[in-house]
């Protein structure tokens, strides 16, 4: 609970939020991690919670959005979190009211101790607005992860770019095909989350004029949209350049098939027409040359000279 | 037959329904499945709808939409049926006058037992608001088969993929190839009538403002229209996932192709030298060695020593 | 000649048009197929159509549009026609005038009677309409067309759909080729004249509040208008569809073509390892079992086993 | 020179223009082809111009645009030149004052006089509206030089489209491929100069009341902006017909792989077979048969008895 | 610092900025290249600059933008570098006051030297402008940088081409892959920091009145955001080149292949055909001709002619 500002009291139990609400002077922030229906239910009456708006809660998986209720907000984002190289959100749901911000977590993997330390980090003038400022530390660092997570992106697409063009060391096809997929499988699922959020930022800006618009908050909550838009682009980019890795690699997987089959042709050559050779002069039918010594001398010379003829031919054509 | 929230009635023929309607504080709801042209008769003139309405009802396959006649509004929806794993979407179409609510569906494919037990689950102040309330029944039970159409492709997605990159089970290319096609042609047609529904939500929204706007429902239709978008992102999600996995088992026949490129140059070689050797000293002429031990051990040496030598070398810049 | 709704005359020469449409009563309708240059000269001054709709005319191939000028309308609409299983459309120009309707059909390729069928089929009532009543006719008409049309390349689609997947027929790849390039590029041409009617009917129903907006035919026009939309969903989803199948085909070639290499590469070595058997006991030096009957049962045991052998190991693996 | 809409006098130099300028019942058309610095600077002091719109005009490659400047317009637009097969449009900058029209040519291919020609077609009532007048002659000639253009590619489209399935003659797929990728460039180059088109003509319409709008020039200026909006959506069919030919290209190439392939593995097993045949008899063991009359036969026999059996088998399978 | 648009005082520290400053006939410019937090922290001071527009000073890397606060804006954009080939831009943060122009380069890649030459080489007139004049030479400099950039990708672009269709020449198909590669990088790099120019230019032209809107320099930066127009549908077309480029090879790439097949299909033929014969000849069989010179003769005469006729007939199909 914030008071004017200032920090006052933690640790509460859920059924005082109503008392600490109810003086505008206080700022109360409660969290939650994964909390039963009972805790629910409590909060919805201290607060006066939509019926609907604690149902999503409920009922989980909801899109990052704002839904404006008579008398608070619920809002929805999604933090990063990489679980065994799989991207997997965290939900967070927030609720609004005048003077109390809910955070609800799916579960620990969301580390609210960050958005604290945030907000202590921050000097007190800024504290002076009340849900509006924690709300913004709440967003600021939801975005940030974002943000971060679509660099790591960046880094890993570069780091796939050297492999491709690495000419000491041979690709492993098929460890590079499944970076792709699931880069590719991440990015779309990542979309999924960061898109709305210019919804969200843009909502909170523009329509709840108590909140946001018009207050000492507003560059700053302008800022955390400019993230959001910067985190759009790259994601823009981002997928654009894996397009063009992939199209690469594929170009490159062409250009090996004709690259074998070019070595394949030669080296066959090379060796058929010398088999061809012997195979005449093993014909049972007195060929010039049969079972004299010249003929073996000839049939050699042949043997020797076409398969190094084909071989500086091929060569010169770079075809071997 | 609701009155004042509460059901009263239920099973009377279509031609006392001009009755019922009369009386402001009734509202009826009706049913009708598969009805022939004469039930459609009956009913435009005990309710007075638009011929038009009424004849799209007859033709079948509208698109999802909200038509306002003078007096009624007409919708068409469309509820999910799978029939042998194809998508066969049912025809829902409702009319809905200022307190009656007319649903017409395809056939028995649409489980309108399903709609009614929601109906039942609500508490009762909700069910004051008459049509309104029964319409956001109907509306919130088939957006909620499109979430889970929309999350059984996904899983289908997912497992697919797995397929793709189990490396124990060699993957059957026809079935694979099958069932990418036919999860893209669902998506397809799905598309074509969830799509439709965001038009749909949004014209109930905001412009007819007796039923929905400024009521106690409204956002009751808000969240149905949430979960529309919800559908339609994760509808593109999903398009870009199978997008993905189509791309890559594309690359993975053409990294597959080149495999089977490299072995069969790899040993083609190993085969092919021996063989020329072999023709060697097959040849009819006197060859060092020819008709003499030394001659064979000569020759079985270069053929076993070739051999081994091809196919370290290969093996060791993995040719085979 | 229509008067009061109900039809009066038929067959009387251009040059009387300006005669008839004096009265308000009257509604003249006016048919041209194929005109002349000075057909079109009597017609414009009968009627005082502007200069430069005669030469769009004269001129053909408009796009389909709603041109406004002062006293009249000229609108461009396309029929549909199928010329030996090429898209062939057939437009048709008309001028609307407060009393009349001209229609100049560029060849008899479309059936004008069709929409005089379905103008006497409508019962009285929308008569009273006039020009009105008579342009919904004729769009109607066209833009049944253009749905009927789009059905059926969504049926020669899915007729495309079983071939690819029937496995007791072999594909015949060249033309499966052609009837999806072909249907491709008539789904081009068809967007072409299908799409611009979505702005032809939104025009007539939102800007000229004269002739459509608030008189009894609005909510005709709406359902001609909802055909419109439907004709543009459709055709998005048929797109989307051959895209589908085109890709799918490509992959289908991309299997075929590993599986005849495998199966190339399997069949090599069962004939190319004997083959290497023989040749070795071809050669002209004393082998263990040269001339000698154990040495050709030795060779024949080698031959049959390798390749007995060599098959059973490729048919578990499927390779052949 | 036109006065009163009517043509008074011709090849004056430029240092006049500003006397006649003065006169507002005068309309004053004045050429410039490849100006130098100083026939600018004379120009900008007669007429008033500012210095952007010279500076314009000298830097050259500007993107078609209208520029209002006080007392001036600014249009740059591009006609069509084709040089050796290539694209290579012409700029032509044009400078709009209340009674002055000054086109400036990048060079001579682009032909002024079809433009005169044009204005000397069109009957005297036009000519009163001044330069407005001489404007739509130009922009007219301009556009319909596109739609010639969109027209001349379609066709060219079209003749690939029957070399691609003229089974008679085979394909030459290097020019194919060569005439593809040329007409794709000049497309994407033609978009560069059309696109911008809709915009000039969209802005002359709407913004500049007294040049256009509301004027008997504007329905010729909406005829102009029909053309634009046609040579738009044609050139979207138009590069949705090349990837179909593209495309289509391609698959054709992987059908003919396939069947290249099937072929040779036919082909390599009518000859492998044999040649393991004759390997056998060539053996130096005393197999059943050696060196008798009876072997001989059973060796042709088999010989040409696989040899027949597998080419009825593969031709039976359409695999030769 | 300029006076009353004079030049007038050069190389102060920045301590002093805020007298000059006070002075509203001042125009003062200010230069900070790589500044330290603390030179950051006086120029707040100095300035009063908003804490938010600092700190991305610090933070580095953001999107080009306009930032509106209150007595200032605070711009990003970059300018282009190209460090050993690839793309690197350069951030510039400016600061506008009303009488202050704050530049702050990332490094010292971006010249400010060519933006002041550029401001002396103007007129005198435009430069009573102040900031406004002086932020244009700013931007004008930068947009020109993105405008020759993009030029210069296009001529990379037709030198490909160049190397595509060059038939003296074989491709090297690595190296084309990669620069292919690294230009569509280069492009999805150019893009991040060249789009948002539009918007950009847009706010400066339509939001801030006092700055842009409405003065002389309007017509000026105008001009800038008609050369970001430019340089944006100048990178679409380049992107489409690039496209067409790459499908290009690719095709060539399939075409290449199936070349390489039908010749080693051919190739194939006429060796293995002669091998057949030989290996025939070589039975262990009274072969008629066996062991006599006519025997020799036919099996020449069988080689030479199934060669030679082979190699004709593929020859004449154009297989070699």
């Amino acid at each position: 609970m914030y008071r004017n500002g200032v920090l006052e009291k933690e640790g509460f139990p859920v059924e005082e939020v109503s008392e600490y609400v109810r003086d505008p002077d206080n700022t109360v922030w409660f969290d939650l991690c994964h909390p039963t229906q009972d805790d629910l239910g409590v909060l919805r009456e201290e607060l006066g919670l939509h019926e609907l708006a604690v149902e999503d809660v409920v009922s989980g998986h909801q899109r990052p959005k704002v839904d404006s209720y008579d008398g608070h907000l619920f809002i929805t984002v999604y933090g990063i979190h990489v679980d065994d190289g799989r991207l997997a959100p965290v939900e967070v749901d927030v609720f609004v009211t005048a003077n109390a911000l809910v955070t609800i977590r799916e579960d620990e993997r969301f580390d609210i101790g960050q958005v604290t330390r945030r907000w202590d980090a921050t000097d007190g003038t800024l504290g002076a607005n009340g849900v509006s400022f924690l709300l913004h530390g709440l967003l600021d660092y939801v975005v940030d992860g974002h943000l971060d997570y679509v660099e790591d992106i960046d880094g890993r697409i570069e780091n796939l770019e050297e492999q491709l063009f690495d000419e000491d060391r041979p690709i492993d096809g098929r460890a590079l095909q499944r970076a792709i997929y699931e880069l590719r499988r991440d990015l779309t699922r990542f979309r999924k989350i960061a898109m709305p959020m210019r919804e969200v930022l843009g909502t909170l800006l523009r329509r709840n004029q108590g909140l946001v618009a018009g207050t000492a908050m507003a560059p700053y909550y302008e800022d955390v949209y400019d993230h959001v838009i910067r985190v759009d682009e790259w994601l823009e980019s981002t997928r654009d350049q894996l397009a063009n890795l992939r199209e690469t690699r594929l170009a490159q997987q062409g250009m090996r098939l004709n690259e074998i089959m070019k070595r394949l042709t030669g080296w066959a050559a090379i060796i058929a027409v010398p088999t061809l050779i012997t195979g005449f002069y093993g014909m049972n039918v007195p060929y010039p040359g049969y079972g004299s010594g010249w003929g073996f001398w000839l049939s050699a010379v042949l043997i020797a000279g076409i398969s190094v003829g084909l071989y500086a031919a091929f060569k010169k054509r770079d075809w071997l």
